[in-house]
C-alpha cells in the first residue's frame, strides 16, 4: 500500500525533552483508515499515550493535525484538529479550529505535528518547510496571545502562522486554549497542556503546494460542494452575513436557549442578543483559508463603558456563556468578554459556565463574598465576569478555584453545590437545553469529549432538517440511533477531513458521506465508497471511547448534570420539558446497542472487529 | 539646480476632497535649504497653510516626510516627520516618528506625502510604489490602532507598513496622536488633524531602493558615525538596555524630574520607577528599521491588577506624565496606561499631564466629584487614570473637557486654575522641571512647537556633557545662545537629515554638524559644509517661527507656566531653584539677540534675508 497525493506524506515529531525533531513517513494504512485531522490525533492518541498519565505531564502528547483537504482548492476545509488527554476531562481531548493556520501547517510539509516531552524552559518552535528551529520564550512567557504573536511575526516576518497560549494556558488554567490568529481551539484545556509542556507557541509557514491525486475528479467533486452550498437556502442568505449568531434567535425561539446557569432558559430576556442586534456592532466579515463563506464577524464596541473593545465574535455560543449563561444581556459586555478570553487564551464557554455555575453558588449562599475576593457575583454583573476571566487566566485568588472548572470547584466546594455544574465529565455544557432536544442530551452524555454541540450536533432538531429522517426534538425514542449517526457523521466529514461544519450542516446534510468521500478520494487516490468513508466516522469514535474506558470512564459517567435530570424547564417554547433519569438510561440503552456496545457501555469484541480495530480487544479486557 | 541620489524626487499629494492624488517633483533648491523631514514639512506647511486655517478644518494639511537617510544603510535614521497645524497649540505641529513606517515611505517612492483636504466618509489610503488607492474605512472607524492596523495588514498583506489613528484622533481629542505599529507621532494632536480629515490610516510598502550619490563617501561617513556610536561610554553601555528609562534616575537625582502636576518636584519617591525597577519587566527591546541600537523597551506585567499589560515602552516621558506627574508610583499601572494611550490613539505626555491638573484642581477643591463623573481625582489614584484616558479618547463625561488640552480645560473652568496648567502654548510640559535646567526653560518657552523638548534639549545640563561648552544648569545666563544653538542643531540632524536624538546627544554632541553632513552629502550629492549644513536647522527655525507669529503669538506667549515663575523647588537636588518672571525675560532677550530677532520676538528682515527667507518678510509686517 502507498500513500498517494493530498498528503504531504511526512509527520513531524517534536520531542520537546531533547530539543529534537524527527520527520515520519505518514503511515499509508493509518491515511486509509483514519483520513486525517482527529482520526490522525485520536489514532496516534490512543496507540502512543497511556490513558492513565498525567494530563498535565510529560507523557501526554500534543497533536496538530489538519486533514487532507487542508491547503488545498476544496472549500471551507481549512481546520486542524489538535488532540491530547484533556485536564479539564481526563478523556480524549480533541478540538478543532479554523483560520490561515491548518493550511500553513500543510504547506510547511506537515500532515501532522506531534509534541512530546517537556521543555525544560519556556519555549516555541519555528517550523519553516523541513527546518524546526527550537526558540526561547522567556520574553514571551506571561504576555497575551494578542502581543505574543505580533512579536513572533516581528522576528519570522508576517508569513508565519502561530497557535500559542497565553497566560491562562502557562497557569494551567483548565480552560487554557491554544489560539491561531483570533480563533480557538477552545475546548477541553489543550492550551494547558501546551503550557505544562513548557510550549508558548508554534509558528509555521511553508510553500510546498498540496498536490491532488486526480485533477478532474477533484474538480468535480469541488464544483459539486460548491454548487450545493450555493444551493443552501441558509448558508449565504442567512449563516453568511450573521455566522452563529443566527442561532441566538432560533434556540430562544425553541426555548432551549440556557439562561442563569440553565435555572431560567426560557424566561431570560434574550431579544437584545439577536443577530440583528449583534449586527449593528458588525464591522466586517473574515474567513478562514481558501473559504468563500466568510461566517466570521468581527465586532466593535463604539460606545459605553466597553467602548474600543473588538473581538472576531462572539459566536453564539459565546453569547450564550459570557450572556445569557450569567445572566447578561448587554452585548459590549460579551464582546469584551470574548476579547479578553481571546487574549489571555482562555475557552469562553467553560469559563462563562464556570462562571455562572459560580454566580449560581453565590446566589444560593452556598459561597459569599469572602470566598470570591469580595465580588457580588449575582447574575447580570458583567464587570464581575470580565474580573473573573482574568483571575482565571492567572490563577488569581478565587480564580485559582475556578481555573479547575466547574466539575473540580463542585468536589471542593462540597456535594451540595454539583447539582448546579453544568458539565458532563468535567466539560462544561454549551449552549443549547438538552431539555427541549434530546438527541442534543444524549450527544452530550456520551460524546467521546464530554458535553460537547461539535462531536455529535443534531442540526435535525435545532433546523429542522428532515435528515437522515424527521425528528421529534421532544421525544427520547430514536434519539440513540440518530445520535450515532450524528456523531460518526460529523467526524469523518467534519474532524477529519476536514469540512467546516457549517458547511454540513447547512449544505449536504443528506449527501455529506458521498460528497466528502469523492472530494477526498480524488484529492487522495484512497477509493472509498460513502459507506467505508462513513465506517472511518465509526472507528475513531469506537477508538476514543476505548481510550476512556481504560480511563476509568464508565456507564454511570455517560451522564447529565443533576438539574437536568430532576427539572424541568418552566417557560417558553420547552415548557414542561425534561429529561429523567429513566429517559436518559433508555436513550443510552439504544444507543450503546447502535454502536455494538455492552450494556456497560464498552465495544464488543464484534464491534471492534468489525471496525478493524482488533488491536483495542485485549486493551479492554 | 537638479536633484541627485538619496532622495526619490518625488511627492505624492494626496486630495481627501476628490480622492485624487498626483505625483510632483521635490524641487532641489528646496531639498538643499531644507534637505528633509520636518525641514520639508515646515516649508509646506509655511507656503501652502494660512497660519489663520482652524486647525480640525479642511484647509489644513498633513505632511508626512522621512529625511533623506531614511532607509539608506545610515544608522538609526529611520524617522518621520509629520507637520501640520496644531489643534493644540494653534502653532506649527511637528512630531516625530520612528518605527519601520518612515523607511517604507521611501521604499515606496516618495520623500513626502502631503495631505489636503478632508474625506466625506472615513476612509484610509492604501500606497503600493505608484498605486494610490482609496478605500473606505467605515468598519475600522472606532476601533484602536492594535486593531485597525491588524486589519488593515490582513487586507494588504503584512508587508505593509501603517500610520493610523485611534479613537482619540477620531473624536479630535486634541491630544490625538499617529502610531505607527506600536510607535507615536505624539504630540500636538496631529491624530486630530488626521481624524478631522476622516482619515483612519495610510498603508505603505514599495520595494524601491534609496540610490547613494556616492557610495564609498557614504561608507567613510557611515563608518564615521558607527565608531562614534561604538566608542560612546553611554550608548551601548547605558542606553541600549534600559532605552530612556535611563532618564528617571537622572532626572531624580538633580532634583528636576517633576511630580504631582509639578508640585512635588524632588519629593516624591521615584526610586521604584527607576530603570534597574523598570529593567524587571522587560521582555525584550526592538530597534526602528536599521539601528543597531534598539532601544525600545518592552516591558510586560506578570502579577497584580495589569497582569497581562503590555506595552512598548513606557519611555522615560511616560513614566513622568503617567507617573510621577499624577502621582503614581505603581510602574505596572504606568505600563497599563501606556498600552491604553497606544491602544487609543492618545499622547501619553499631554494626557498625563493634563490628568495631573486635574488631579490638582481636584485635590484643591476647584473641581469636585460632580465635574468628574465621580471620578476620586487625587494623586496616585491609577485607576482613575486609565478611566480618563478612555474617557479622553471617546470625548466621554469629564473626558470631553480634558481631550481639549489643559489650557483650553483651565480657560474653561476659570481664572484661577491656569496657575496649575502645565502647558506653554497649549502644549503640555514634558518631564524635565525646567526650575532646575534653565535651557530647558528657556527652550520650553521658545520651542516653534510649544513646551517640546524634542525641539532643543539641553543635554548639557542633563549629562553635564561639555557642548559646546561646559554650562551651569541652575545659571540662566548664556542660555539664549546655547538654546539657539540646541535648537539649530537639532533640526537640521535630528528632525531633517534625519538622526535619531538619541545618537546625537550619546555620541556625536560635538561633531553633529560636520558628520551628519557629510552623511547627508555623500547620500545625496549635496554639497554643505558643516557651516552651510547647521543653517538649515536656523532656517527652519525662523521660518516656523514666521508662522507661529502670523498665528498671533508674541513674545508674551513665550513664556512659562505661572506656577514655575512664582514657586521654588522646594526639595531635593534642586531645592531652591526657580525662574522668575524677569529671569525669564532676561533669557529671551538673550535668545531673541543670538535669534537675529527684535525684542517682540519677530526674525528682523536682515535675518531672514541671511536666511535666504526673504519671502518671508511681506509677511510679517
Amino acid at each position: 500500500m502507498e500513500l498517494k497525493r493530498g498528503y504531504q506524506g511526512e509527520i513531524l515529531r517534536l520531542n520537546l525533552d531533547a530539543q529534537k525533531f524527527e520527520i515520519e513517513n505518514l503511515d499509508p494504512e493509518t491515511a486509509e483508515n483514519f483520513v486525517g485531522g482527529a482520526g490522525l490525533g485520536i489514532k496516534y492518541l490512543y496507540d502512543e499515550v497511556d490513558p492513565k498519565v498525567d494530563p498535565l505531564g510529560e507523557e501526554n502528547k500534543l497533536i496538530f493535525s489538519p486533514g487532507p483537504l487542508t491547503g488545498t482548492s476544496s472549500p471551507s476545509a481549512s481546520r486542524m484538529s489538535v488532540t491530547g488527554k484533556s485536564p479539564l476531562t481526563s478523556c480524549v481531548g480533541m478540538s478543532t479550529v479554523g483560520g490561515d493556520f491548518p493550511a500553513e501547517v500543510k504547506f510547511a510539509g506537515f500532515d501532522a505535528i506531534i509534541v512530546e516531552g517537556c521543555l525544560d524552559d519556556p519555549g516555541y518552535i519555528h517550523i519553516d518547510e523541513g527546518e524546526v528551529e527550537f526558540k526561547d520564550a522567556d520574553d514571551l512567557w506571561g504576555a497575551s496571545t494578542f502581543d505574543s504573536q505580533e512579536f513572533i511575526k516581528r522576528d519570522f516576518g508576517d508569513n508565519v502562522e502561530i497557535a500559542c497560549i497565553g497566560p491562562a494556558g502557562e497557569n494551567l488554567s483548565k480552560m487554557g486554549c491554544i489560539i491561531c490568529g483570533r480563533r480557538a481551539a477552545g475546548r477541553k484545556g489543550l492550551g494547558a497542556v501546551m503550557g505544562s509542556k513548557n510550549l508558548k507557541a508554534i509558528a509555521v509557514e511553508g510553500d510546498e503546494e498540496v498536490e491532488i491525486y486526480d485533477e478532474d475528479e477533484f474538480r468535480e467533486a469541488t464544483g459539486e460542494l460548491l454548487k450545493a452550498m450555493k444551493d443552501s437556502e441558509v448558508l449565504y442568505p442567512t449563516f453568511s452575513p450573521h455566522g452563529t449568531s443566527m442561532v441566538v434567535e432560533v434556540a430562544d425561539e425553541l426555548g432551549i436557549l440556557p439562561a442563569e446557569n440553565w435555572r431560567s432558559t426560557g424566561e431570560f430576556p434574550s431579544e437584545g442578543l439577536y443577530s440583528g442586534s449583534q449586527k449593528d456592532y458588525r464591522i466586517r466579515m473574515e474567513a478562514c483559508y481558501n473559504c468563500p463563506v466568510a461566517c466570521s464577524q468581527v465586532r466593535l464596541v463604539e460606545e459605553g463603558p466597553y467602548q474600543g473593545e473588538l473581538s472576531e465574535g462572539p459566536e453564539f455560543e459565546t453569547t450564550y456563556s459570557l450572556g445569557t449563561g450569567v445572566g447578561v444581556d448587554y452585548y459590549p459586555a460579551i464582546i469584551a468578554g470574548d476579547r479578553m478570553c481571546d487574549f489571555y487564551g482562555l475557552d469562553t464557554i467553560s469559563t462563562g459556565v464556570t462562571i455562572g455555575f459560580a454566580m449560581e453558588l453565590f446566589e444560593r449562599g452556598i459561597i459569599a463574598e469572602e470566598d470570591t475576593d469580595g465580588l457580588e457575583l449575582n447574575f447580570g454583573n458583567h464587570q464581575a465576569v470580565l474580573e473573573l476571566i482574568q483571575k482565571i487566566a492567572f490563577r488569581d485568588g478565587f480564580g485559582d478555584l475556578l481555573a479547575e472548572g466547574s466539575r473540580e470547584v463542585a468536589k471542593r466546594i462540597g456535594e451540595d453545590s454539583l447539582r448546579y455544574a453544568m458539565q458532563v465529565k468535567g466539560l462544561e455544557l454549551p449552549g443549547y437545553d438538552v431539555r427541549g432536544a434530546k438527541a442534543h442530551g444524549l450527544n452530550y452524555a456520551t460524546s467521546y469529549t464530554g458535553a460537547d454541540h461539535n462531536r455529535g450536533y443534531a442540526f435535525q432538531e435545532i433546523f429542522g432538517i428532515p435528515v437522515p429522517e424527521e425528528v421529534d426534538r421532544m421525544e427520547t425514542e430514536g434519539k440513540g440511533e440518530l445520535t450515532k449517526w450524528n456523531q460518526d457523521i460529523r467526524t469523518v466529514t467534519c474532524d477529519c477531513s476536514p469540512l467546516c461544519v457549517f458547511i454540513l450542516d447547512t449544505s449536504i446534510p443528506g449527501r455529506a458521506d458521498e460528497i466528502m468521500s469523492s472530494l477526498v478520494n480524488s484529492a487522495t487516490g484512497l477509493d472509498h465508497t460513502p459507506e467505508s468513508f462513513f465506517k472511518i466516522g465509526e472507528r475513531i469514535n469506537n477508538l476514543a471511547r476505548a481510550f476512556n474506558v481504560q480511563v476509568g470512564y464508565t456507564r454511570e459517567d455517560d451522564t447529565l448534570p443533576q438539574r437536568i435530570l430532576e427539572e424541568g424547564i418552566e417557560k417558553g417554547g420547552s415548557k414542561g420539558q425534561s429529561i429523567s433519569k429513566e429517559e436518559l438510561e433508555e436513550m443510552k440503552d439504544e444507543y450503546y446497542e447502535e454502536r455494538g456496545w455492552n450494556e456497560k457501555g464498552i465495544p464488543t469484541q464484534e464491534k471492534l472487529k468489525e471496525l478493524e480495530l482488533d488491536y483495542v480487544i485485549d486493551d479492554l479486557q
